[in-house]
C-alpha cells in the first residue's frame, strides 16, 4: 500500500492548481484511489462529533487520502430508536453549520468528502441526505435516502421524507462517486442504478447494528447478510463499494462497525473491527472497473426489454 | 431432517388423489419442502445422462425429495465452447423425448421437475429452455433464458435466441417455483421480477467451470462472486434460491460443481462438492419466507415511482 501512498504525495501540490483528478495514473489501465472510511463513534454532543468528524477527516488526508467518507448522521447519537418530535431541532439546513464546515475543511486539505446530513428542507419537512464536496469545497452532489426504513429501533419514516432526487453518481475529482445511505443497501435497484449513472464507487454512509436480544446466530447471519448483499452490488454492476459504519452502544444498539471495502469482484479489501473507531485507508485500482466488466460483460446483456414491471410493487 | 421426510412419506399416500401441495404442515406458520439438486457429469452420449439423470430422479423421490431439479443442458456435453453448426442437432422440441420422459417420471413418481431443455422452436430458432413439469406430468411452466452470455468457452449467442417468454413463477403443487438459467444468475433483476411473480423459490439450472489457465487465486474469486450474488437475491428478495452444476472436465472448463441452496436470510445451507456426482437432498422451510419478510421488509419500501430508467442501457 504505502508505494502507491507515497506517488500519490508527489502528486499533492499540483492539487487546486489545475484540478486534476486526485488520482494516480501509472499506466493507461491503473488509477489508484486512496479512499478513507472514517468508522467512528457518536457520542451525545454533536459540536464534538463535528470536531472529532473533521479530526479523522484531517488524519485520513494527512495519510494520502483523497476521499473520505463519514458515517450516517454522524452529528448525534442515532435518535431514530423512538419516535420523539423534540429530536427534529437536530436537523439544520443545507447549506448550514456541518455542510460550512466540511466545505471549508474538504477545500483546505484538497479532498473530497461524503458526509450524511439530517436535512431541515423546510418546516415539517426533513431528509436523510448524504452530500458530496469536491475537493475545492464546493457541492458536487446531494442525495436523499430514497428508502426510508420503519422497524423496531428504527422508526426513519416518523423523520424522513422519502428523497426525491432519485439517484445519481456525481463528477468529482476523485472520478464519478455515487452515494447511497444504509437502508438503500438492500435494494440492487439502488446499486443499479447509481451505477448506471456512471458511478466508479458506491459509498453507503450507515448506522446498523444489532439489537440486545436475537443471539449470537441471528447477530453473525445478519450481519453476514448486510455485507454480502453489498459485495453483490459489486459484483453486479462491476465496481467498488463501501459502507462506513458506526460503533460503540447507544440505547438498545450495539452499532456493528465493520465497514468495509469490497472491490468490483466482490471481494472484501477491506474491513473495520466491529468494536472500536477506525479509520480504513484502501487503495482502490480504478482499473479493475473497465477490466472485470470485460471479462463479465453484464451491463451488455442486461434485457430492457422485459425490465419493466420492476417499476410494480408485486406481479399479481 | 429425517423427521419431516417420514412425515412427508406418510402424505404421499395422497398424491394423484386430490393434489395436495406436496408438503408437510406442521403448524400455520410452517410449511416444510424437500429439495433434490441433481449435481452430474454429463458424458458424450446423450441417452446415457438421460437415463442417469432420470435415476437421480428416482433416487431423489425415494429420499423423499418432491421437487428435482436437473443441472442446464445436461443431455449432452457443454457444447457451447465452439460454435459448430453440427450441435443443432442435439436440440430437440418441446413437447420431445426428453419432455416426454421426464414428464412420465413426474408423474409416475408423483414430483414435481425442472429440467433445462435445448430447445429447436422452429428451423434455425433455438432456446435453453427450462420446462417445469408439474407432479401429474403437466407442463406447469416453460422459461427461456432471458440473459444469453458470450464469452470466450461460452459462445451461448450464436445457439440460443434470447427468450421471450419473460419472468414467471408457475404455481406446482410444492408452489410457486422460479426458474432462471446459469448466466441470469448475475442479473439482480431477473431474480426481483421472478420473486414478484410470487416465486417462494428461484432454482437456477447452471453449467459454469473454470478455466485452465486462470490460476486458484482467480478461481476462488469467480467461485466466491457466483455464490454471493445469488445468496444477495436471496437476500434482497427473501426466498430460497438454488443453483444445481455440473461437475467433471469437459474439453476447456473445469465444471466447479457446488449446487447449493441458500435460505432467504442468504445462509447458505447445503453445498454439494466441487468435483463429483452428488444429489443434495434439502428441507426448505417456506414459512422462513414470511418471517424474513416480516422482519426486513423490503417488499414494503422499494421506491417504484424512482425505477423506470432500470430500463435503460446506461443513463448518460
Amino acid at each position: 500500500m504505502t508505494g502507491t501512498v507515497t506517488a500519490w504525495r508527489v502528486l499533492a501540490g499540483c492539487v487546486g492548481v489545475a484540478y486534476p483528478r486526485l488520482m494516480v495514473s501509472n499506466e493507461a489501465e491503473r488509477t489508484t484511489l486512496v479512499l478513507a472510511l472514517v468508522q467512528m463513534e457518536c457520542s451525545e454532543d454533536p459540536d464534538d462529533n463535528l470536531a472529532r468528524a473533521l479530526e479523522g477527516v484531517e488524519q485520513a488526508a494527512r495519510d494520502g487520502a483523497r476521499l473520505v467518507c463519514l458515517p450516517e448522521l454522524f452529528r448525534s447519537r442515532y435518535f431514530c430508536q423512538r419516535e420523539d418530535p423534540a429530536h427534529f431541532a437536530l436537523a439544520e439546513p443545507i447549506p448550514g453549520p456541518t455542510t460550512e464546515a466540511l466545505s471549508k475543511r474538504a477545500a483546505e486539505l484538497g479532498v473530497v468528502i461524503v458526509a450524511s446530513i439530517f436535512e431541515r428542507r423546510a418546516e415539517g419537512l426533513y431528509h436523510n441526505t448524504a452530500v458530496t464536496f469536491d475537493a475545492d469545497g464546493s457541492v458536487a452532489g446531494r442525495y436523499r435516502k430514497m428508502h426510508i426504513p420503519d422497524d423496531p429501533l428504527y422508526y426513519e419514516k416518523f423523520y424522513f421524507a422519502p428523497g426525491d432526487l432519485g439517484f445519481s453518481a456525481p463528477e468529482t475529482r476523485c472520478g464519478r462517486i455515487g452515494t447511497l445511505v444504509c437502508w438503500d443497501q438492500w435494494f440492487p435497484e439502488a446499486a443499479r442504478l447509481t451505477a448506471l449513472s456512471g458511478a466508479e464507487l458506491l459509498l453507503y454512509p450507515t448506522a446498523i447494528g444489532w439489537q440486545f436480544d436475537e443471539g449470537s446466530e441471528v447477530d453473525a447471519a445478519q450481519h453476514s447478510a448486510w455485507e454480502t448483499i453489498q459485495r453483490g452490488h459489486a459484483i453486479a454492476n462491476g465496481i467498488f463499494v463501501a459502507a462506513v459504519n458506526r460503533v460503540g452502544v447507544e440505547g438498545e444498539i450495539r452499532f456493528w462497525g465493520q465497514s468495509f471495502v469490497a472491490d468490483p469482484f466482490g471481494r472484501v479489501i477491506a474491513r473495520a473491527p466491529a468494536d472500536r473507531e477506525t479509520t480504513l485507508l484502501v487503495e482502490c485500482d480504478l482499473g479493475l472497473i473497465g477490466r472485470t466488466r470485460r471479462d463479465w460483460p453484464f451491463l451488455r446483456d442486461r434485457r430492457i426489454d422485459a425490465y419493466a414491471d420492476l417499476a410494480k410493487r408485486f406481479r399479481d
